[in-house]
Order: structure tokens, then C-alpha cells, then sequence
């Protein structure tokens, strides 16, 4: 693919998954073709933006007809590289977790978790969804050759590091962080933080006097 | 507090949660003082960003010697609004909002949890961390002079629009959506949404071959 698509810029990358989310809705109800401007009303964003956002994905609009759905369900699906099975592990087996291995969204848009560890005693051997958790040590063992491409981190703060480690150490390339613990790692490898007190936070904002 | 407060963009909001985790961190680890070099490295951030997304709250930086850390951190939760507690219900107790309810750090934050709902009569009069859920029919009677402001999402897509309409219904102004579906409120109500998949559709763009 061309030089453009390697810089995409990563807030289009964000916004592109909210198209997604609503295409796919818009799918669901049966649409089959869509403007950008209906578009933009259900993404809660700005027509002209998407339009430019979408050119990075090559032209798929209608002038006057507008975009087939399926079709930019699919063009984007593969852009974003979400067209395929992403084999990930899972490290901390608490509640999040627990949760998170069970979400019945994960597998279906293509992040299968494989594998679930922990270093406590009192979790490692238990099972949820059909997956028994192992013992953090024998990470590197235990995805050799299996292809596992992303980490999940859904340790307590305090552990986040030393687990990064081990998920460096086992090859993983990709991170996606749930503890609220910035992390170190090398810089082929890509980390994603999940803040959800950011949202609470903007909630706070958004609700607090600041008038007093 | 000035007109200028009330300006701060979202994406300063969004940095700032990214800050206090860092100071946080650093005030755990006996950090007094940080000038923003180190801070802004600890943030994989931009110093001089910093500096400005700082200035909103005031002067706090004694140029040549730094931010204290934890007065900076003081006026940041002021600034948010975190510096208070926060009534919260939830309304799907699934797995992803089983473990929100036993998050500790929700409490920790400030955001406390005081009701669960579902309408899935084999959840209704479950308990979890203390809470009983109840049918999200009794939302409105049972949070009542509760001063709950924020409602969080977590039933399947589906259930989204028909709990947010339960939630507006009930007064409640800030909703926290980690269902992945958009929902229509009212202009006065203010919707976050907590999108699990733009992160892991991040990672698989980062790690997808694009030059194939």
C-alpha cells in the first residue's frame, strides 16, 4: 500500500472506529447507502472531516449518492489491518479481567484472547470461558510459536511493569494497558492505554459549578 | 472561576488524566518537586505542551525549580472537578459491570457506585460489592434525593438508548457509555463513551504489515 496510508494520522484512527461503530449499526437496520452528511449526524462529528478522514482509505464516495456501507465497513475493516484474527493473552485475572475474557465483542471483531496468566497463587489453575490461568513465569513458554501478536495488561498498578517485561520478553509487540501505571518499553514495541477515569474526569468537567 | 476555565479544550482534559496518573506515580514515589523536562518524558508528552496545558489552572511553576507535586496535584483535581465525591449508578450488571461496581480504584477516585440496575430478572436481586441490583424500572424512585450525577452504561448495545432514556428520565446528566452503540440525549446531558476497540484497532494498525 501507498506511503499515505502508513500516515494516517492517529486521531483519524480514532474517530474511525466511532464510522465503524455507527456503519455497523447503520448495517444492522439494513442502510445500504449513506451520505456524508446523515453519516456525520450519527457519528456526531463534522461531514467534511469524515469525507477527508475517508480519503485516506482511497475513494469510495458517490459524488451525489454517497458511500455504500458495506463496502466502507470493509475497506476500513481493512485498513485499520481488523480484517483478520489477532491471537492476544491476557495478564490479570481479576475482575477486569475476568470481564474482559468473557466479552463476547472481543472475539467477534477478531482479538481472540488465548491465553490468561496470573501470578497469584490462588488464581492461577482457576478457568473462565474455557481458558485456565497460568502462572505469569511460563508466559514465554506457553505462546511460543501460537502467534500472539497483543498483550492485555488488567494487572493492579504496582505489577503493570514487570509484566510488560515478561510480554517483551515473550516477543509481543503490541500492549494494551488497563493498569494506571504509565510503563517503559522498547520502541518497536507499541503500548495502548486504557484511562477510564479520563471519561470520568471530562464527566467531572462537564458537570462541576465552575461559577462559584 | 474565570471564563478562561471554563474554555479548556478536551483534549487538554483528556492530558491532564494522563498528568495526574504520572504525578500520582511520582508523589507515591516520594517526588516532591518536577520540572516539566522530567514530567513531560514520565508522560511521553511535549514539555512546552505541558506548560501551556498547565497554565489553565493557574501559576504553579517556579520557573528554574518546578512544579510541587502535590499542590499541582491539589489544584489539577480541583480544576477537574475530582476533588469531591461523585454519586454514580450503574445499569447492567454483566461481567464488565460486575467489575466496575468491585473496581476499587472508582472509589478511590472519588466516583462511588450506590446503585445497580438491570432489567434481566435472573440479575435483579444478585449482590455485588454490597450493592443489590435492581430493575432499572425502580431507577427513578430509588436514586431519588441521592444526588447521583453520573450514570454508567454497560448492558449490551442493544439496551444502550432504552437505559440512557431510563438515566435522562431520572435527572441524570452525565453518562458514562461503554456500550458500543451511540445514543441520542437531550443538548443538556453530556455522553462519554468508553470505546475498548479504538485502542485495540490502534495496536492493529500499528502491527499490521501495510506494505504488502
Amino acid at each position: 500500500m501507498s506511503a499515505k496510508h502508513e500516515h494516517i494520522p492517529k486521531i483519524t484512527i480514532a474517530r474511525l472506529s466511532i464510522y465503524l461503530q455507527v456503519l455497523e449499526q447503520m448495517q444492522r437496520e439494513g442502510v445500504e447507502v449513506v451520505s456524508s452528511g446523515p453519516l456525520a449526524k450519527a457519528c456526531r462529528a463534522n461531514a467534511s472531516q469524515i469525507r477527508k478522514d475517508l480519503t485516506y482509505f482511497g475513494e469510495f464516495g458517490v459524488r451525489g449518492v454517497g458511500y455504500n456501507v458495506c463496502e466502507l465497513i470493509r475497506a476500513v475493516s481493512r485498513s485499520l489491518g481488523i480484517d483478520r484474527e489477532w491471537n492476544c493473552v491476557l495478564i490479570g485475572a481479576g475482575n477486569l479481567g475476568k470481564a474482559l475474557i468473557g466479552h463476547r465483542e472481543f472475539e467477534r471483531r477478531g482479538f481472540r484472547i488465548i491465553g490468561a496468566f496470573d501470578c497469584d497463587p490462588f488464581k492461577i489453575g482457576e478457568e473462565f470461558a474455557g481458558l485456565e490461568v497460568v502462572c505469569t513465569r511460563h508466559l514465554k513458554e506457553r505462546i511460543q510459536d501460537k502467534n500472539v501478536r497483543i498483550g492485555v495488561i488488567t494487572t493492579p498498578p504496582e505489577h503493570a511493569q514487570r509484566v510488560a517485561d515478561y510480554l517483551v520478553g515473550a516477543g509481543i509487540k503490541g500492549i494494551l494497558n488497563y493498569a494506571p501505571m504509565r510503563i517503559v518499553v522498547p520502541a518497536d514495541v507499541t503500548v495502548e492505554y486504557v484511562d477510564i477515569f479520563h471519561h470520568l474526569y471530562s464527566l467531572a468537567f462537564a458537570l462541576a459549578p465552575h461559577k462559584s
